[in-house]
């Protein structure tokens, strides 16, 4: 690979064992467990484990899948919520060559089935939990899968249909087997399928040198101390946990899992455990301002949470840091190893007014330190748009933390980086800051006669209404105006208010033809990971009569 | 470079320029300069420049250089303290494709010269202060050079050597002269000739990989926030400032620039600057508390140090832990990048009596986070001693911050990676917490009447003596016991204190065969970077009548 420049220079200082080292995340597990064997890896109700023990678990199950076949290249999917098994498997899958594939734990059969048949996954570990919907998904999948149950004692209980249970995996492990690092640091780690987009799910390989520079640049974009105490709110099968799996362990921090995200939960755990760092999309902070307004929790250290999947509503960040919880906002997608953007804050916009703080930090910002570039612009040219804060482009990203590419599927990978750059399919404007700003997704705008209208702005301004809880604005096909919006509601418990009440104050805030023509109260369709599902809410709007 | 296993499932999955950069510390500026743009990169005397201003610098500098025919691959040398223009250096050389060569300001002129001319340096910038040296160089120097002189305003003035000055190189630079990265990140960045040794020095290679690992592996050790202020007392020729410039400014933190290291020049900065970190030899430290014994300073915020070049004795962690700087002990050498091997401090330590603390500290410890691993080992066998704090072995090291080698020296370069790992040269034992402690230099070692005698054991012992402000302790050739301990001793302003109460006040701490049998007063003849330079003293103890 070395540049022929000089060549004689080069003689003597090329790569070698002592030298170079492949990029990846397994380093911060034996590093940890060797210089902190004693410190708290993981709670998980009474389960409590030292780095020590955790590292001990991970060589068993890197061990226990040798023996039953899987070799380096093979896939490895998982069926868990965020439990002490998924972040043993973050490392222990990848330890033994294999490439770990998270399953999303709220798909259904059909959808679980094409990922198991996509990926060929040689073993399944899988929380009983979910015994039925894997049952009905094996039943689909056309080669044999060796399936590990893993019994939770947190868990509920379920059937096992497995060769065997995660424990007696372990223990059928070689006591000396040996650590060791892949030979080339581009090896995949990981496969994560997107969802939420009509047609098949897409699989996104991640590699370990990628895994490696996203889960050190999550460290440095929050300047993580050492020893954090993490709490498990955000899936652990979603882009790997924005990588945290590893990046808490590099720093030699404490997992708090949690099977379930809710609100009064959270604040316990905070409270209970000195949690310092989690990370949840906006509804999360919904359900944590909830639980506040009824539990009125006291936090004896600070606490700072990373939020992502959506822009944040001022009025969210404003609720949220009262309760003295700092939010970072960042942004990302699988395809970049989750998070990699961020709302780099400055300190004198700490002296903003609430309302403005709140703006800056709903923007999305700038790469983090370890991601190489960030520009908004036209897919067509790959011109930069003007930074003016108006004209709309494409975010384009590129560097290490953007995956190998789609799994099986070079077209869609080569169109996804055309120009050298990778396309997110997000659409924002750039300020002249060099902070950009999403306007939306390519899907969510909204265009009504022949106007643009951003399905968020629009919801910013709900969000800001005393009684609203969540909004979703979709477009609503119209004879006239082609689309028009339309709001979907959750009001806060014991809130009322009326349609036109919210249209009304919707005029008052916005320019006429942005505001909602047709307001629906409801509950708010989410994924697991918070996101609103806005394809269900476009169907019920279409079947709204004007 | 992809392992062929599952080959057909790598399809699609290739480097590309939107997933895979060269990691390299200039991205860390493009980034801040990026985000950052108006706060503060660089004080220096009257002289303030922004992040936007300091890379528009840099990138003029590369230009210019450019102008005046340096390619990739040429060296650029550069002589100068610890003035902007160094760190401007840092970026804007490797920015145009060529290596950084920094030049130790003590050396005298045939060693400059030999320097010169083993790295062919094509540019020379210097500052006008060392004219007479770099002039009696030069002269020495078989090809020609075009040199560039740094006319620093706080500088004590001199003649101009070369072709131009810096700023009139800066003002060559074409307006639009465009950031790019290495295309490889192997590439070298910098080259550092060792000192201190018999024999010609050694030129140590960086590539932009290593920096670019180091320079995050410092930030990741300190857990160093956003926003630093650094003081500039270490020198920016050794080790490339222990990869500072880069690091600092990947954290957008501002880089206090300093000419001369004295006492209270470093406690009146601190206090001025609100500085949060710096870094030095122990002998720094020691100015530090004899200037703070006079001065009586007071910060108002937590000062982080870090200190390597020796094991700071203990009697000097003590005392400057009690002006509120908290010290990070760690340890390198030229070949890892400077340090990339650190104390790792654990938390429960912090209630251990102050002298049992001291010690914990003065351990050299365990990998960074960012460097891969570090046995001590018998260098014959490449077998570990046991972790008994007592077998003593050589401490190897490997990983991504280990250097590509030695420039035109394949076979020191193989020597010093044998078996596949980075022989230190020093000689440590491992404590059974995975801790090393160097023992000594092989060549400090001691050995009289066949015992081995650590010199640094004795130097504690010395340290913790009230009037002592610093000792060095060398072998002196005995006829009946081959060597016997010979100490140099610094005597703290007013102190006073007679040959024979040192060697009693030994005698009271240590083995009697480990005693000095010689005490000399006087100065310690020190390196730039504070190391003291003990083939000096070794000279002085031979002629001493026994």
């Amino acid at each position: 690979m070395t540049i022929a420049v000089h060549a004689e220079h080069e003689v003597g200082l090329e790569k070698n064992a002592a030298n170079y080292v492949s990029l990846s995340p397994l380093s911060m597990l034996r590093r940890t467990a060797t210089v902190y064997p004693q410190r708290p890896a993981v709670i998980h109700g009474e389960v409590r484990r030292t780095y020590s023990q955790m590292y001990q678990r991970c060589l068993q199950l890197a061990s226990g899948l040798e023996k039953l076949g899987v070799k380096t290249g093979d896939t490895v999917s998982i069926m868990a919520p965020n439990i002490p098994e998924f972040i043993e498997a973050s490392f222990g899958v990848p330890l033994c060559g294999a490439v770990l594939n998270s399953l999303n734990i709220r798909l259904d059969a059909d959808h679980l089935a094409f990922i198991l048949n996509h990926c060929q996954a040689k073993v399944l570990l899988t929380d009983t939990e979910f015994a039925p919907v894997i049952r009905e998904a094996l039943n689909k999948v056309s080669h044999s899968i060796l399936v590990i149950d893993i019994a939770d004692s947190q868990g509920p209980g379920g059937d096992c249909l497995g060769i065997m249970d995660y424990e007696a995996l372990l223990d059928t492990a070689d006591d000396n087997y040996a650590f060791r690092l892949p030979e080339d640091e581009w090896q995949s780690i990981a496969l994560n399928y997107t969802s939420g987009t009509t047609g098949n799910p897409k699989g996104v390989v991640y590699s370990h040198r990628g895994a490696y520079i996203n889960a050190l640049g999550n460290c440095f974009t929050w300047a993580m101390p050492h020893f954090p105490v993490y709490l498990w709110t955000l899936p652990m099968f979603h882009c790997n946990g924005w990588c945290f799996p590893w990046g808490v362990t590099a720093m030699a921090g404490t997992h708090v899992c949690m099977r379930r995200v809710e609100g009064h939960q959270i604040l316990q755990a905070i409270k209970q455990h000195g949690v310092t760092h989690l990370c949840g999309a906006p509804i999360v902070m919904s359900f944590m301002i909830a639980a506040q307004r009824e539990g009125g929790y006291e936090f004896d250290r600070p606490v700072k949470m990373m939020t992502a999947g959506a822009a944040p509503p001022a009025a969210v960040i404003s609720q949220i840091e009262q309760m003295g919880i700092e939010i970072t906002h960042v942004y990302g997608l699988t395809e970049v190893y989750g998070p990699s953007i961020v709302c780099a804050w400055h300190p004198e916009w700490d002296e903003l007014p609430d309302n403005e703080r709140a703006h800056r930090k709903a923007r999305q910002g700038v790469p983090y330190e370890l991601q190489e570039d960030l520009m908004v612009a036209d897919p067509d040219t790959m011109q930069p748009v003007p930074k003016d804060g108006k004209t709309i482009g494409e975010i384009m990203i590129r560097g290490n933390a953007v995956m190998k590419g789609y799994l099986h599927n070079p077209k869609t990978t080569a169109e996804s980086f055309a120009g050298g750059w990778f396309h997110s399919g997000d659409l924002a404007v750039m300020h002249p800051d060099g902070y950009a700003e999403i306007k939306d997704r390519s899907k969510d705008i909204i265009i009504s006669g022949g106007e643009n209208i951003s399905s968020i702005e629009v919801e910013d301004v709900l969000y800001s209404h005393e009684c609203v809880q969540a909004a979703a604005v979709v477009a609503k096909p119209d004879e006239k105006w082609g689309e028009t919006p339309c709001a979907f509601i959750e009001l806060k418990p014991g809130s009322q208010t009326s349609e036109q009440a919210l249209i009304d104050f919707c005029k008052d805030n916005l320019a006429k033809f942005k505001c909602p023509r047709h307001v629906v109260f409801t509950e708010l369709p989410k994924t697991s990971t918070g996101k609103i599902q806005k394809y269900v809410l476009r169907e019920q709007a279409s079947q709204i009569s004007a």
